[in-house]
């Protein structure tokens, strides 16, 4: 198994880093930024390759100096250790100056430590510098894009196993945690990083009959009443029967870059209307990807599953029944809901490099839930590439 | 399986929830706060026992009115729905008028979103009350205190299995994930609420041999060095071996409510350093639980364990040994990191219905990880309770 340098703070490759501070200092030209202070998990990964303790100062000409709390042992150039984030402004101040205009990450913490850090660089304009990071990761390098095409490998070969873990009797929930032990024991972290505040789910969500008609809190594609009121989605304990499929949505993090992917299993024939709404998903999903090319419109992916949704009569299903999702995909890397977003308003335009989670899922009254969901990459041309492989077909759990 | 109540908003009775209710209009008063506007989960489910997305809007008597975004078949009496926060501000205009003192929950939402709620409301002055809902639920009720005590008792009954899961040349990983099954199958929901920025880790902590003595970036009790350097953390791959304890501090989240407890397996016989260090542990468990009575000062708690380590001569080792944790407990129940805090310079004061996780643990190179951790219900009288009830002493895997 692998193991985590113990050492060097910096695990990304010289080229790697430096690629990524200059996408960063990018964006920050644009807000006429001096520096950015970055302190949230998934960016100090981005910007770093492994979560630790501290912050990270990207200056306008994207070179990154580290300031660590924990691990002490950390060792590389540009490393500065404080105990408290006091002990920062003297080093920002000797980077960049007594005053300057410095971006921190408004939409990663919290208001009050944001306001601590606010107050130790009084002399500092600050801004929201969120969406700049936001975008910088939008777009994936091809050592990005490497470790997602071997998360969405492993993933599917999870997915291969599940008709093996099947026993007649058994509920989804029961199902769900012989799945989760095999993500697990293939390598699977297990934790979603999400970006915003409020998304909670525990490693993925298995959907079987009238379950899936149960609305959640939360902002996901699907719902599910869930196992216990204080965590409202997913598995409820339903049994598994021959007639409903069985909706499979597991978590595809195996080193800190996620793929999404969904498949629909079931043990018995396959009910007419299910397996059309299954196809009906299948073709939206070649549509989007055929379409996702650079400089397309995020909203026209969504208004071309919409219109073949309507052409189909399929709206009452379409992303939910009693409740509906708004919109038909994602992007997804480090967190699982990054920019593009599918969805009617969004205003992302399609880049090359952009990876794509494509759920068109339908919930059919009686059934349950039905669709897939797969992971792409937009391509500088032809259309976007699918990088989570296995076949797409409702899969027979007998 | 448990169903979740699908049409209620609040699952509380409503005792329960006026006496909730009545505990945190208690410290709004101090703060001479008209409203308290509560939105993140943690408090969402102390507040209604259930999560959802919205807002619970507390008044300065103690009454509760919801704005809810999802799900929209919730019901209840005080039920507004609304589609954006900015929806927010006429209802709650109505109830305290156009201007007022406004608690938000500074310490748990995003600058941006704090911004935005405030910006929402300009006539109101606010200020960060995530503390008045943070003392509030330290204290527990007795109904908190029952869901607990059900956690304590699961988690308990899981811990007695971990000798029949293990099998000679395991891993650390892979002991773990057969833990993590089980708990699940005994009705673990796996996720962990914590408070504040920063903390990472799924479902639990498995620790032996050197890896007990990588440090983390994470502030927990312990460290490890993880599976992937994106979640440095925990088991990373260590073989198990006979001479090497195997500390199990795993997910008691069983309803909303945790425990907390660790203990420690070896598939040997114990070596005397690791068995002194254990029973120390066990000493000093004992020994701030005898202490933990109301007024007792929580950092006094902390004295306590770091006199009989300093006695024992073992202050190298004490919770950790490359790396120091610089702590012995900690308040636990809907988040796993909640006042009162065990540390050297803690303010806290111990009250009856505190419940606490006391951890003494040591760190011994070429051993690994011993001690034990239990969690204890402070009482009006006598000592604190233990509610994690397995045998404390180093159990046998073989």
């Amino acid at each position: 198994m692998k193991k985590a340098s113990e050492e060097k703070l910096q695990l990304l490759s010289t080229d790697e880093a430096r690629l990524r501070g200059e996408k960063v200092a990018e964006g920050m030209r644009k807000l006429s930024l001096d520096a950015v202070l970055v302190n949230d998990n998934a960016n100090l990964f981005y910007l770093t390759g492994r979560v630790f303790c501290g912050y990270v100062v990207v200056l306008a000409d994207g070179s990154m100096h580290y300031l660590v709390k924990r691990p002490v042992h950390l060792e590389g150039e540009g490393i500065i250790f404080i105990r408290k984030p006091e002990e920062m402004a003297p080093v920002i101040e000797s980077l960049v100056g007594k005053e300057g205009a410095l971006g921190f990450m408004g939409d990663e913490t919290s208001w009050s430590f944001s306001e601590r850090l606010r107050g130790i660089l009084p002399g500092f304009r600050t801004a929201n510098a969120s969406a700049v990071l936001r975008q910088a990761r939008s777009v994936k390098t091809t050592a990005e894009l490497a470790m997602m095409t071997l998360s969405g490998r492993l993933q599917t070969e999870v997915y291969r196993h599940v008709p093996g873990l099947y026993r007649e009797g058994m509920t989804d929930i029961e199902l769900q945690i012989e799945i989760e032990r095999v993500l697990r024991l293939k390598g699977c972290l297990g934790i979603f990083r999400t970006s915003g505040d409020g998304l909670e789910l525990f490693m993925g969500n298995v959907l079987t009959g009238e379950n899936a008609d149960s609305p959640s809190p939360y902002d996901f594609a699907m719902g599910g009443r869930g196992m216990d009121p204080s965590l409202p989605v997913g598995a409820d304990g339903t049994l598994i029967r021959p007639s409903q499929p069985v909706m499979v949505d597991m978590n595809g993090n195996f080193n800190g870059y996620m793929t999404d992917m969904t498949r629909c299993y079931i043990a018995g024939p396959v009910p007419e209307e299910v397996g059309r709404a299954h196809e009906l998903s299948r073709s939206i999903c070649r549509a989007v990807a055929d379409a996702a090319r650079p400089g397309t419109e995020a909203k026209r992916l969504y208004e071309i599953a919409i219109e073949m949704v309507g052409d189909a009569g399929m709206e009452d299903y379409f992303m939910g029944h009693r409740q509906h999702a708004g919109f038909v995909g994602h992007g997804i890397g480090i967190t699982v809901n990054e920019p593009p977003v599918l969805a009617p308003r969004s205003r992302d335009i399609m880049m090359a490099g952009h990876t794509i989670a494509v759920e068109p899922k339908f919930v059919i009254p009686g059934f349950g839930a039905i669709g897939i969901e797969n992971t792409y990459v937009v391509e500088a041309e032809g259309p976007a590439r699918c990088i989570t492989l296995c076949p797409e077909e409702i899969i027979s759990l007998i």
